[in-house]
């Protein structure tokens, strides 16, 4: 007897692109076909792409995806496919769907019955629940269909459609990375399956969309919650897995810092690709942050496409050109060697009659990158590259970065890195290549802006690791003072913190986009209002 | 026999000034009983302040909302008091909540049951929707509770309360302001009042939040749908009214531009001192938008606070230094003129190196714009003073602007305003004033960026008259290509305008907030992916 052989189809869509989306998993089926498969899954809202946002409210998107999902149906043929898309009903309702189909018609459709409206989520916004669970005929199998959330939840589908007699549970996903997710993932899948006795297929969506990355790392857990086949992370992949059988490939999974080393690089790659640009230009400063982001840039897009571009002045060491330069030269990118002097010095001839007698103080250092800002993006206009920003997620947090400066460009790789792990990121960047890409002495030296003369970050922030602890505990836990003096942090530096990060939410606001690699990033997953009085 | 005399404190409160909305609230609870009121009611979440955002997932936040309503509660005597704020139930989950006041002691909680979760409202996010209606005793009658949303939808608590036996409804809102919308809330009152016969009291927010501006006209409807009494609209007002006598003061209401004008005068005043500004720096072009922008800044602050700064260049033609003098002087403002000159030309000679060969392009032009940025973003660092940007919706919406150039500021003030309605407006401004306030050449040249040689926004764009319809269907409408050449719109014209708009998701993105004045403005009520090969 053949085994119940099943693809997973881990496909990168691209949002928007219904055309493009559909003939990817026409393909896709086909393979899948070929392969012996005789279901192919495909991942959540795979036919508009993941996650649409308001395209959801254009009338004329949604029954192009319709549309799209009709013609797949009738293609269908030789097996059983698992489609996501946007259903309608005749009320103007519209459900995050999981489509069936086979030999050439509409077998069913599930609609998901969770739908989550937290963090980056905002499904509700959108979509109908589903009103209840479903089952269909796959080869000798009952299959029971669920999507993403419907297994996070209590009260899911799942336990109803395996009492109804499923033999099999998938679910189709579009679920964003953060770090250690997958583990997350795996665990619940390996519970469900040994709670209900039942394989459990699960296909991610892989690729980047704007701010979120998805990893990939599609599964298949057996009844006894044991591992059967893993696909690749952030990679394209079909996994087929005899599910009844021999099981299917384990792929290596990354762990820690390759981990989030590869999200990053998927991040920027499919920002860069999907959105057409020819190459990205990154500011090298000679300082850690801009190094890591011009490694990151060259892993996704290869050497020839970045563009490196130092821009000294006279607070600039002379230690971090030559260190910008040995980067550069270690990367095997071009790199431009501007200075901002001269344009400087007009800007203070200019601004010497309202400014007059007046002392120094932030305004000169932000002009300063504000010119670096400037200089960048007429690159960027002129040549059509991207400007990566360099900003790391504790100097977003705490507003340490110039609006319109250093936080100029389009995309911010680093943004949801804390400095700490910048650090070691580095590290394993260097130890994946087998040699100090990154000079050592970046590794070592402190931290400055070189905005003014012996500037360190530590003279207006606490030391990074004393600033990272505090910044997790509040941006990312939500933690009052009290709770964070308690956990040992001293109360001082728990209330300058608190008050930096309030009130640079206005700077946050108007930053560039960047990749989430935490359960919860500085974009839209944190949306806290500007004119806030707050005490936390 | 005394009347039913309620109060409805339509109050300015400060989103996470927990303390500062107590105290308010008590005061004014204080005014309401020595007017000899048998009920006072608060708006929606009057505690925390409204959209509080992600600050509903901060615990501590939480729990001080409701200490601040036990105190509150404790100290209200000699008559009811309604307010709204965040209740928590013992499992942790959280409701938009109107707590009832009475004799020192709280009577009764109602859960808001319908949660508004489309446009700007994320209410899913947070709170979880109330199990049933609620009827309380106060004075003679018994009075039925709804918060905002419960009466714009089918199936809300309202009928079902009257029929239990209520004699007056209150409803507690935060209701965001767009063009019109108080004449649909009174519709929406009177349909009710008919429909069950019953009275309708609607206490609302007044005062700006970040992108929202609320617009207060709290009113009562008798139980012929008769409007009994009016608050005022855009400011602070205790509105007093017998309900089963005289009624009380009906305030006159703005209508059509002087309501516009209104609403972007409060929304500017509020982000200003709500964030604690000093005053506010508009670079004036002697054009019309940052004519109108300076205007209102002016209204809203007065003139002491409102610096303007022009900032010439060789493309800068005479009558636009002129005319923005002419405003500067109407306008009783000072005016720093400064010029982009010398500085234009140390980026050029910087950049002379990477650009060798290659044409003038868009590329210098945003230098341009970007150096203005600089500079007013350095007068604003040196004296604490917000900068309006001056974009309009028109600009905003295909991108017609510089990314860290004319878009760097703090503030937009007519981001959400079409530039056919700049126009409207400021003629409005000027009739008001009594005179051309704004230089009635500013109203009558055609418009420029100044960016280069003789140029006209109309060498970019269509003429305002044909684009702001278009933008109007696709922008605020989600319509098709077709939908909008079915409408009579030019094909090639809607397909370069839809272009336009979707390419340049990455500026909106990055850009200032600004206050809604329509039914869709371009901050958090629309979210489009930047990454987007959609067709619409």
């Amino acid at each position: 007897m053949k085994p119940l052989r099943i693809a997973l189809a881990q496909i990168n869509t691209i949002v928007g692109d219904i055309p493009g989306n559909a003939r990817k998993i026409l393909e896709t089926t086909a393979r899948a076909r070929e392969a012996g498969a005789v279901l192919v899954v495909f991942p959540e809202l795979a036919i508009p792409g993941y996650p649409p946002e308001d395209l959801l409210l254009r009338v004329s998107f949604l029954e192009e995806n319709v549309r799209a999902w009709k013609e797949i149906a009738r293609q269908v043929k030789g097996i059983t496919a698992v489609v996501g898309f946007v259903d309608r009903d005749a009320r103007g309702r519209n459900y995050n769907a999981a489509g069936i189909a086979a030999g050439g018609r509409v077998r069913g459709v599930y609609h998901k019955m969770h739908l989550p409206n937290y963090g980056v989520f905002d499904e509700a916004r959108y979509f109908s629940p589903g009103k209840g669970p479903m089952l269909f005929p796959a080869g000798r199998s009952a299959i029971g269909i669920t999507v993403c959330e419907d297994i996070w939840v209590r009260g899911g589908p799942l336990p109803r459609e395996v009492k109804a007699g499923a033999r099999l549970i998938v679910n189709l996903s579009s679920s964003p990375y953060h770090a250690g997710k997958w583990e997350t993932r795996r665990e619940l899948m390996a519970r469900h399956a040994v709670a209900s006795r039942c394989p459990v297929a699960y296909c991610n969506l892989v690729g980047g969309q704007d701010e979120l990355v998805f990893d990939g790392g599609s599964m298949v857990v057996s009844a006894k919650g044991k591992l059967l086949a893993r696909a690749r992370m952030f990679e394209e992949d079909l996994l087929l897995c005899d599910v009844d059988g021999n099981g299917g490939r384990i792929d290596p999974a990354p762990k820690d810092e390759e981990e989030i080393f590869r999200a990053l690089v998927a991040g920027t790659r499919d920002y860069v690709e999907k959105n057409r640009f020819p190459g990205v230009i990154v500011g090298l400063s000679g300082g850690i942050d801009s190094s890591l982001v011009a490694g990151i840039a060259v892993e996704a897009l290869g050497a020839a496409r970045v563009l490196g571009v130092t821009m000294s002045s006279i607070y600039t060491a002379k230690m971090s050109v030559e260190d910008a330069h040995a980067l550069a030269s270690n990367l095997g990118i071009r790199c431009i060697d501007l200075s901002i002097g001269d344009i400087y010095r007009t800007f203070e001839s200019e601004l010497s009659g309202p400014f007059q007698g007046l002392s120094a103080d932030a305004t000169e250092e932000n002009i300063q990158a504000r010119i670096r800002g400037t200089i960048l993006m007429a690159l960027s206009n002129k040549f059509g590259h991207l400007v990566l920003t360099t900003g790391n997620k504790s100097e977003m947090s705490v507003g340490y970065a110039t609006l319109y400066g250093d936080m100029a460009g389009g995309f911010a790789v680093i943004k949801d890195l804390f400095k700490t792990n910048v650090y070691r990121l580095s590290r394993y960047f260097n130890g994946k290549s087998g040699r100090a890409v990154i000079p050592e002495r970046v590794l070592t030296r402190p931290p400055s802006a070189e905005l003014a003369p012996d500037q360190r970050d530590s003279d207006s922030l606490p030391e990074y690791d004393v600033l990272d602890p505090i910044l997790r505990m509040y941006v990312e836990g939500d933690k009052s003072i009290p709770e964070m003096v308690a956990a040992g942090n001293p109360e001082e530096v728990v209330r300058r913190v608190v008050g930096l990060v309030d009130n640079s939410e206005y700077k946050r606001r108007q930053a560039p986009p960047g990749i989430k690699i935490t359960p919860r990033a500085l974009g839209r997953d944190r949306r806290m209002p500007i004119t806030n009085r707050s005490n936390a």
